[in-house]
């Protein structure tokens, strides 16, 4: 069923948009979801987008302007008036119209509240402005199906009727008091099989999960996930139901948390996509990296240091970046599993533990590995036995170290607050290719004594 | 609402089993979530884990048993009889139960599966055995509410009432042909508003999405997160409906693919958690390990190869690791960025645009870098013009490969239908180390005249 854009696809839009041929564009963009629409605005030129997107109906392809990616909308909203804007904001839900109007800036926000048509969803979104996007707040939106505990169930079909023309997808019907308190739930079920005279107070379930404006949007996601619900009741500090927040939402959290996790790991520092501009690009990838030449002059005094070795032992340098490249893949590696189970918390057992089993598998693999290199460094590279068991034996000492640093340095960010992500990649290879180097010239000195 | 789980209060809980106090647990567990449960389990040791399991009941608590960690799991059904784990067994929904038995040995399966009670339940869990777990009949789930086309809204509402019983959240009614035909969905919304004399099929919406049994499991999440669905239903080859797939088992899909990504890139090769035991951790972590070795020896024989050149310029090795370090952080930072295009299908343009823009950028980053290196390196350590211009043409050339690198060998990868992410992490440091010292070396050669 997936929906394919081909090149001739997008041609002939481009074509019949030069031609202003607004009736077969109509026809062309009728049978399309919203979704596909936006796919294809993406591949036109600016110029055509705007005509498009001003050309499709905003009522009926309402989604389509919140599933533009954000740089287009931004560019595209360069082509509407500010009373364009709100018309294709009006028949949105509140939570993606308050995710585009953040976009905008102050005076354009003002204008484009200023002509939304209904007055309750303009007081909605504003309310919706004042929460961090990454709280509860900021993920939820105000369309909800609520009842009264003190209405019967016929008061109720009929109140939930009015109130599901405003909702696209009804989960859970809330159930909250005269002062808005939020009391329980209902579900479509139960609905579908009581008499119409019951009261809702005898018939709903006083037990229902919710969240806090102010939560964190993560936390909420692991709530949801842990609980398979696939929509949460949000409510303010007076446990007044203000909003609630779909599974649809959490999956684009779960998502960007993990896109965000990766790109620390990549060392990119901001929100970046291939097809930024080279600038954005630079701003995301420069920083790590003058931290990484920080870290390698680092290094090159390091190695200054034992200079003297050099005269005697020039093999000893060859075996440098072997040394440092192991160091920083088994500190990346220890690393990656530590993030995984911080977030997860799925770490059990006391640090203690932790350290010996760390100590004990490091030194496994060292030991594979030292075996391996002193067998072919001896075979092949033809080094002399003394130089051969130097290298290996630093190479046990430096894999358990790098694995112990990969494995405590974000345990310990994580109890102090900061997000462990921050030690992976560029970090945590740096900094093991300076200890690695280090400890591996200490005990070449030790065993060859230089 | 978030649920803490303390040492004091899974003390109370080890106590209470041990004084086999049957009534008191009973009590404590009944308010708890089946998550929760799960959770405590997952802290107790397994003699008292199968105490608690047993105890607990089965068909209330029903879905604990699919909460559970695979490995937890393996060891409590140790514990228990065929016709036990059956038990609990029986009240899960299909697609849930087909993972857990499809987990058991062969002999074990056929026990297990005869001891199921509801034949039915029996005959939908072997069907959902045949298929692949990374697919969408590993997916989904037999149980759903379906409607004929021929019959009434009153017809209809009645049967919902006995399907909906067995179905624990309803999202579509899917309605079919006598051929069991997917023929399109009814809404739960329009349900509500239409006349119970109406038949079905002058209602219904004919559109609906769905995907094949065959069909990739992160395909069908692409889809469903497109189009933000939460519930798709799946047709075999012929078209029939043979079951749904609902939104929060694609929010696992998408939580393991994203962790699959990040092992990769972390170079961990297996499924792995930090609990697991040394030897599942060795085998995911050796074999990356293994060929950075054989990374580290290539990149010793190339420094071997120019080992002359230590003589009069053995500056030229401290900055080796440094070299290879920024070679190995470029290749990183540009595979990170190209997999996520790839992953989100985001990548736009042509290859050539790409690979100018790609040198324009690395272009960019190499000459500021350059730059800090020539001035720190010859105002702090003191190096001679000739040598620090060196390694600044050295670092520019090295990160522009290094960089176009790691952006064309995942698109070459994914163009040759093998998972980019295979390019990332040990693959792209290792290879990238190498490159960057030989290209170090050849152009110190040529400039330095060694």
């Amino acid at each position: 069923m997936s929906f394919e854009i081909t090149t001739a696809y997008i041609d002939e839009i481009k074509a019949l948009i030069q031609e202003k041929n607004n009736e077969s564009l109509l026809h062309l963009m009728e049978d399309l979801h919203y979704a596909d629409i936006a796919e294809i605005i993406e591949e036109l030129e600016i110029p055509d987008a705007i005509y498009l997107i001003k050309l499709v109906d905003s009522e009926t392809h309402s989604e389509l302007i919140a599933e533009l990616d954000d740089d287009t909308r931004e560019k595209i909203f360069r082509g509407l008036s500010s009373k364009e804007i709100a018309e294709r904001i009006d028949d949105l839900d509140t939570d993606d119209a308050a995710d585009i109007i953040s976009e905008l800036s102050e005076t354009q926000k003002k204008e484009v509240i200023s002509h939304l048509e209904d007055e309750e969803h303009a007081r909605d979104i504003i309310e919706l402005l004042r929460y961090d996007e990454d709280t509860a707040g900021g993920l939820m939106a105000k369309e909800l199906v609520k009842v009264n505990e003190n209405w019967t169930v016929l008061t109720c079909v009929k109140e939930m009727r009015a109130q599901a023309e405003e909702v696209s997808k009804v989960h859970s019907i809330y159930v909250v008091d005269d002062n808005d308190l939020l009391k329980g739930r209902l579900s479509l079920k139960d609905l579908l099989t009581t008499s119409t005279r019951t009261e809702i107070k005898d018939i709903y379930i006083k037990k229902v999960d919710s969240v806090n404006v102010n939560d964190d949007a993560e936390d909420v996601a692991k709530i949801m996930r842990k609980y398979d619900l696939e929509a949460i009741p949000v409510v303010d500090e007076l446990g007044r139901l203000v909003g609630r927040i779909t599974i649809d939402d959490i999956v684009d959290v779960i998502k960007d948390e993990a896109e965000k996790d990766y790109q620390m790991a990549a060392g990119i520092s901001q929100d970046v996509e291939a097809d930024d501009s080279i600038w954005d690009l630079t701003k995301a990838r420069l920083p790590w990296l003058v931290l990484a030449l920080f870290g390698g002059f680092i290094s090159v005094s390091v190695l200054g240091g034992f200079g003297e070795a050099l005269e005697n032992y020039k093999e000893l340098f060859f075996f440098t970046p072997l040394i440092a490249a192991m160091a920083g893949n088994v500190g990346v590696q220890s690393s990656a599993i530590i993030l995984q189970g911080l977030a997860n918390d799925s770490l059990k057992g006391s640090l203690w533990n932790r350290l010996i089993k760390e100590i004990l598998l490091s030194l496994l693999n060292g030991l594979v590995l030292a075996a391996l290199l002193m067998s072919a460094g001896m075979y092949f590279l033809g080094f002399d036995f003394k130089v051969g068991l130097t290298v290996a034996i630093s190479l046990v000492s430096v894999i358990i170290i790098a694995s112990i640093i990969g494995t405590f340095v974000p345990i310990i960010l994580d109890k102090r607050g900061i997000d462990p992500a921050m030690a992976t990649g560029p970090f945590i290879t740096t900094s093991n290719d300076i200890f690695g180097i280090l400890i591996y010239f200490l005990i070449a000195k030790l065993i060859l004594g230089f």
